[in-house]
């Protein structure tokens, strides 16, 4: 018998589905979300329905939008010439939220991940060279995470791109502000003594 | 101008309200909950307002429930002549998941905080003094959270207890499972070295 309520260890095991939430943190969150302002609980409980309901991918790019391009493609602003290639939506967030790149964005939903069964076919590839296409793009900044699938996944479109004739570069490995030498792994090392620069 | 769709700056927004919920997290949820199964957020989103709608205090030891009394005050096989004291249902919880003890509990919803106005009367005091004058109970263990509010309230309590003729005693303070001396404040060592106990 579980010392819960049913209905509070209902909501204990919903919210320790959520990616990091173990059992002692739902439960914390749990007899939070009991105490706190009713108004709060309804807003969350309909900010979490309508996410689902209102929130799609934008047809060019395919950022997450609530209308049929994103405010990214949709921006004037932004440089049509350069383009950013992710593997998912949270990536283009981050670097957004950074502020780093004034282009727009290809999101590729996944990367290459043959013993899945995930292949060229089932990320947005075929999109990217219809986009390319159009002839705007002049460069393509390929920003997918290191690791041996983001990796090839690169190496894939790296090769797709310059056949299209446009100018290809990859994001910078090496060590992270406020990384420690000593505590970092020996690819990353390697990466980071390849790609030194000048020190001006 | 965010960079998120307002749909989904606004889950996060709201998530970022929990404890122990940052920006990023609340951003990383928010994207794992759009991509979730609509089942699971619809139950999630019920759960939250369940959890309001029918949970409430047990009107003997102000546990959480949602009928009248406690499982714990309803079950028969629970031993009615000792009490623990706790400060929140929180720590209650942590107790019963531990299995550590066989009686009943009382929640005190709060600890002496005379600085932010709250004494005597706005903790469950005079129900834990109306319970005991019932006769059943014979031995009180205060299981109140170590800290300078708590101990006071501990304090107080005990003198209260122990003019209705009930043995009270607390529980131990010492160095937790896992814990390290050289990292264990001078308080806690105290405690430790104080309630020493002959070896066996």
């Amino acid at each position: 018998m579980s010392v819960y309520p049913s209905t509070l260890q209902r909501l204990i095991s919903d919210l320790s589905k959520l990616p990091g939430v173990g059992h002692k943190t739902a439960a914390r969150l749990a007899l939070y979300l009991f105490r706190a302002p009713r108004e709060y609980t309804e807003s969350l409980a309909a900010s979490i329905l309508e996410v689902k309901k209102n929130i799609g991918f934008c047809t060019t790019c395919f950022n997450l939008t609530d209308q049929d391009s994103c405010k990214i493609c949709k921006d004037p602003n932004r440089d049509q010439s350069v383009l950013c290639v992710v593997e998912e939506v949270g990536d283009l967030l981050a670097l957004e939220e950074a502020g780093v790149f004034p282009g727009r964005y290809h999101v590729l939903q996944g990367v290459l991940a043959p013993l899945d069964g995930i292949g060229p076919e089932n990320l947005r590839i075929k999109e990217l060279l219809e986009r390319l296409q159009q002839g705007m793009i002049k460069e393509v900044v390929l920003a997918i995470n290191p690791s041996t699938e983001g990796e090839a996944t690169a190496t894939y479109i790296a090769g797709l791109l310059k056949k299209q004739g446009v100018s290809v570069s990859q994001i910078a490995q090496g060590i992270p502000m406020g990384g420690d030498l000593k505590y970092t792994d020996a690819v990353t090392l390697r990466r980071a003594m390849e790609g030194r620069r000048e020190t001006r």
